[in-house]
């Protein structure tokens, strides 16, 4: 995620006991080196670019001076450091060895011209560095971690005396995940498996110091990611304690009224961001519920409990007079990207959905009381919704003054389960015939659309959307799962150019999850 | 010196005695923190650009954000690391900081742009860098060296959340020379104290762990340029054991058949370049000789008399059945920059020049035999040129099958001694008053003719050369001398680009060793 707001006179309250329990769970990461596979061409293909083998391998470049230009493929997406051996060949290097690199998830990466980029999020997100290598040979280590599959040397100049080799180019890989513990899938179709191995490596591409939403862009533990990253985690790398220690991480770094951020930063030191979604904070609950429900963990949930109940208490306070999440200006609920989207529908059917998992991390925590006064309260929730959002007429939930009726408003009413589940399919249905102007247009509100279908019975249709929806990228040769799909503009950006897009996105891997789940053999 | 011809089937002999001598010699720099002392704009001036103060200090910049720029004049030239402190404000930084920073010595470095650079020169010496920096705050440092008086520091992007503030901007500059050991000058002229002041900036700056030609480019220990050096020294930083260590480099570092190489490099491993000049080699005898008459160190002598003895036999197998240096193609001999300036005639002169200090050096080395030989071999060469170079009815020597009539062959010729000392000054006036088509282009070249003008007594017209020559590059507001300075063509590069050239150049700086010789009061 890239666009937010920041709350007006953001402070941080930190819970050190949290914190620390937080960094006691840092995990260790695994490294591996990988060598490029290839050398490749990035060429036009269509209204993409594409990387066209030219050599079947590498070892090391042809002496490379002015201009010269190598393109390697590592064979599949890294995370990762780069080194290389630079050696001069010819004369003594008399000038220091100028290279420039670019390194693209994708090859439109490699390709495109980001010397004029001028989109919203910051360019210091594209991955090109330029560098000067003074003493020859050398082995060059670039400090930062990059995230590719296809990288582009340059040599801007050697000198007129030498030129450079460029040879041993390794990429020490990094995650936290681990490959051994995923079980192995049960399943006969190969569309399947392929989903379920982009899925995967996603996954294991995020699985950081914590789970990060893309290791390109923004590397950051987002709270709306995180959740389906603990549920996919949950049946492949099984990474229990690194949803712990995030949801100690959000617990223990909180904004003004004990909110939850939307994200946050570890370095230089743990900090929440200033920006706050009402979904996002929702999803704490949601997270501790799943979590909970896997592990048992009673000591966690007695730490965490109340950082749960405060967030639906902020939330039961936006409700307004008419017993409605009220609408609002801003960037103040996520629910999907998407030009025009109203968020009160989907924000307030996220409510009654994680009410309803409030209400089970209440028993769960022993306190009843809060548990019958919540039943309630999704009970009024409810009845309000069907009073003020439920278009009769229509057969679909509007939200905002417009009345507006969107994929995402349906999909979130049929997960919070305010129609009975004859409803709820009969919704669904009614959306995928009729098709409301409003779409969905990312991996992580479909994940949210195959749910539903799955949670209202409808799997022949969940599977047929998963198959379209994320095999289309797979089609489209992704390696990992994209952060933004649209299958009618699949070069589309809401950054203002595409070169910004995270090709490796955690809120997109979730086809594991329904997979491992519900398809197996 | 950027241009150079390798020599065929190179192969280094490396004497590890001297080059073991040479490394216990290197020196301990001496480390300064230098601040900013002012931000300016980089403005046109005329046909240049020029730093226009905007605040008589620098403490902390405003909030920068993209392409926001900040323009800091450190008040002189320095040559050094620069560090500074970067601090997000607004937002957590949720992306890395990216800059730019551009290092001139001179303004026209920041102004000049650099991107359509096409020189022949290597474009890796343009002083930029461009710097991600993903933890905020940050304390910057960065590992390369740079030349510089003018730091232009361009924030390419932050975010749409948080801006940076630039402060404590230190450069650790780095020299050798020790500025208390340089003897008090005495001169009530305004003008030679300025010319003193300029030399004495520019053999700071060069001094490092060698005498470098320049310390922007090529930061280099070349020969021509050390055997200036080191006479600039004896009467200023008095670095003796430099000196001697050079000498133990280039001796401990040969080239084919002993031959003393034009250059060499420290790193990775000392080392002799491939770049062989007849002059050079010719110039370890000189500054050996130099050394010696100030040192009276016998050791070194006895060491390093054999090679100086080879670069005369060397010298000397390139005499013609006329006795003649044979002229050559390609950059075989230096004496000057300057286009179709014919090295023939020079090469012969500095010869007989560099085989009278030879002479010396026998003697010293108690050789009388080679001095005797050598004495004789000198008056043939004289005769020789008598006969073939010089023209009696031009009154010039002539080099060349083009006979051309050059100044630097009039130079050297009144250096080595041909004509007496009459005859000398004739061939100077004469010089002087018809002014022949083919120009000294170098201060470099230029130091010889002050030289050439002070050994026959004509020191009115040196001191005139020398304050209309040197005192140009000071009234265009030079800090240090620089490598290259054509009255007529201020703005004047051999390398396609003015922002190429080194505006610190040591071969520049010998104004300080005429004055402190010649003219102090």
């Amino acid at each position: 995620m890239a666009i937010s707001n920041a709350i007006k006179n953001f402070k941080m309250t930190v819970n050190p006991d949290f914190v620390a329990k937080a960094q006691a769970l840092t995990p260790t990461l695994i490294e591996t080196e990988i060598t490029p596979v290839r050398t490749v061409a990035i060429v036009p293909d269509g209204p993409d670019f594409a990387a066209r083998e030219l050599e079947p391998n590498f070892t090391a470049s042809n002496p490379m001076g002015r201009d010269d230009t190598l393109s390697l493929d590592f064979g599949g997406h890294q995370v990762g450091y780069l080194s290389f051996t630079l050696t001069p060949v010819g004369s003594p290097a008399d000038a220091p060895a100028y290279l420039k690199l670019k390194f693209g998830e994708v090859p439109y990466e490699i390709a495109a011209n980001t010397s004029d980029y001028s989109g919203e999020v910051s360019r210091a997100w594209l991955q090109e560095e330029v560098i000067h290598v003074d003493v020859l040979p050398a082995r060059v280590q670039l400090p930062r971690r990059y995230a590719f599959r296809y990288l582009q040397l340059v040599v801007l100049d050697t000198s007129a005396k030498y030129k450079v080799v460029i040879s041993n180019v390794v990429c020490k890989s990094v995650s936290s995940a681990d490959w051994s513990v995923v079980p192995p899938l049960k399943v006969s179709d190969p569309e399947l498996e392929r989903l379920d191995r982009v899925s995967l490596k996603t996954m294991h591409d995020c699985m950081q110091l914590v789970f990060e939403d893309g290791p390109k862009r923004d590397r950051r533990l987002w709270l709306g990611d995180l959740r389906l990253q603990a549920l996919t985690s949950s049946v492949t790398f099984r990474s229990d304690s690194l949803v712990k220690r995030c949801l100690y991480l959000f617990a223990g770094l909180t904004q003004n009224e004990g909110r939850v951020g939307a994200c946050l930063f570890l370095e230089p030191a743990p900090q929440v961001d200033d920006t706050a979604l009402f979904d996002y904070a929702l999803f704490f609950v949601s997270t501790l519920h799943d979590y909970f429900e896997a592990s048992r963990d009673r000591e966690t949930m007695a730490d965490l409990f109340p950082t749960a109940r405060r967030q639906l208490e902020l939330a039961l306070n936006e409700v307004d007079e008419n017993g409605i999440v009220a609408d609002r200006e801003g960037w103040w609920c996520f629910l999907d990207w998407g030009e025009g989207l109203n968020k009160q529908a989907g924000a307030h059917a996220i409510l009654i959905y994680a009410l309803k998992q409030g209400i089970k991390l209440a028993r769960w925590a022993g306190d009843e009381a809060q548990a019958s006064v919540w039943e309630e309260t999704a009970g009024e929730l409810s009845q309000a919704a069907l009073r003020h959002l439920w278009d009769e007429g229509q057969g679909f939930f509007v939200s905002g003054a417009e009345r507006q009726v969107s994929w995402a408003s349906q999909v979130w009413f049929a997960l919070a389960g305010v129609l009975d589940q004859e409803g709820n399919v009969r919704l669904l249905e009614r959306l995928m015939a009729e098709n409301p102007a409003i779409p969905m247009v990312t991996p992580y509100m479909y994940h949210y659309f195959i749910d539903a279908l799955m949670e209202n019975g409808l799997q022949d249709q969940a599977l047929e959307a998963m198959k379209s929806y994320w095999g289309g990228m797979v089609r489209a040769g992704a390696d990992t799962f994209w952060e933004l799909y649209d299958p009618k503009d699949p070069y589309a950006s809401p950054y203002g150019s595409r070169a910004i897009n995270s090709f490796c996105h955690a809120w997109s891997g979730t086809p594991a999850y329904f997979i491992r789940k519900y398809f197996q053999d």
